[in-house]
């Protein structure tokens, strides 16, 4: 009995861990939406302020990946987990590295806020950009609540969806040339609005990627570089 | 006496099952170099067929890369490593992601290609892009060269290089402006020039990523986001 009783304390510790593990991973989501959120917000306001503060807490996000990738390296060797449980961690291992890299493109965002804020604003007060960055924030949060209820279904519909987010910055990358073309003197200014469009359109490929993460964690099967039909498939269990 | 032939055998076994991941990695990141020259190559050169040839092996990459990342998950299933063994398994699992975006990278300088040969070709013949290319293919060359090697000096060094990648990315950028203002004709060609410039200088990015995860794995510290003075202490073993 007493053998039992030590496996089961065992298993109920590393249960605790592995949702130590998840909840942290939420932290750093949350963050990096914050830094999103107030990146776009710094930007299309001209608040410089908020720009640098975007800036300066971008080291944070990436203390986190550090800590996180240490814990989980810590649990394998330690609990040598098998099956949903070692797809759990290195699930968390890749998920850390886009979310690491979504907090780098919010930076680049802020960074851009802070070039934009020192020209003349555009007649549309940067609404492209601010619709760019609702979309991509929301996007963010239904991929950390997919995350956090390892819904296939909502990962699958985020997948599916991010075409919608190409098409609102190719849009924008249109227009800039258009702007370009006609006023040669809007060029900077048009280039910094594309850089930042370009940022938050690469966000939503991180989000892509942490979304196709879920399905196998949940599925056991690689969802990567295949067609959305067979994705669907395999998220959705039909094969 | 049997048990340790068995252990023996099983850890030999075993040693053969890394050193098979390990020159996997190696033939992987050969297929991407490969898929790196023949896209610039193919832009410079105006050659679309080779430019169509690159995107339509991508996928080649992209099957190595699942193939891979499953075949680490069963090793960790499977033969519970620790240590260094572990650590030479999170870092393929973490190398074969900026691989395989290397490939992505590559892929759209192969795109900007095609659309580059449609239109007139600049006086100076793409030398910017042939000149960055040359630089990124060195650097990826070296990455997989301090890879097989498991040679961390070789790894700081090309960290501490890619600044040079850097700045002549930012020379193009600057450049490909001054192009614009002056001949607002010449701004779809010099944006695709400036696109083609990014993934390059990107390229040279997760090239940097890898020599950070050579530096992690030989001396068991992760070294990203430090000062490159922390990174050369550890790299070189000083502290």
């Amino acid at each position: 009995m007493e053998k039992i009783e030590i496996s089961h304390h065992i298993s109920k510790q590393f249960n605790a861990e592995l949702e130590d593990i998840r909840n942290r991973v939420l932290a750093m989501g949350g963050l990096v939406e914050q830094q999103v959120a107030d990146a776009v917000t710094a930007l299309v306001e001209g608040n410089t302020r908020l720009a640098e503060t975007v800036i300066s807490n971008d080291h944070k996000i990436n203390g986190l990946e550090v800590a996180l990738d240490e814990e989980c390296t810590q649990i394998l060797a330690r609990r040598q987990p098998a099956a949903s449980d070692l797809r759990l961690i290195v699930t968390v291992i890749k998920t850390i590295t886009d979310l690491e890299r979504i907090g780098d493109e919010a930076e680049k965002v802020a960074l851009m806020g802070l070039h934009l804020a020192k020209m003349e604003r555009p007649k549309n007060q940067f609404l492209e950009i601010h619709d760019l960055g609702a979309r991509v924030r929301q996007v963010l949060h239904h991929t950390l609540d997919a995350f956090a209820r390892m819904d296939t279904e909502a990962a699958l519909r985020i997948t599916r969806d991010d075409e919608k987010t190409d098409h609102e910055y190719e849009g924008i990358l249109r227009q800039m040339v258009t702007f370009m073309m006609e006023d040669p003197r809007a060029i900077r200014r048009s280039l910094d609005i594309i850089w930042s469009a370009r940022a938050l359109e690469r966000i939503g490929d991180h989000a892509k990627n942490i979304c196709e993460y879920i399905i196998y964690l949940v599925k056991g099967k690689d969802v990567r570089h295949i067609s959305l039909e067979q994705m669907e498939k395999t998220a959705l269990n039909k094969d």
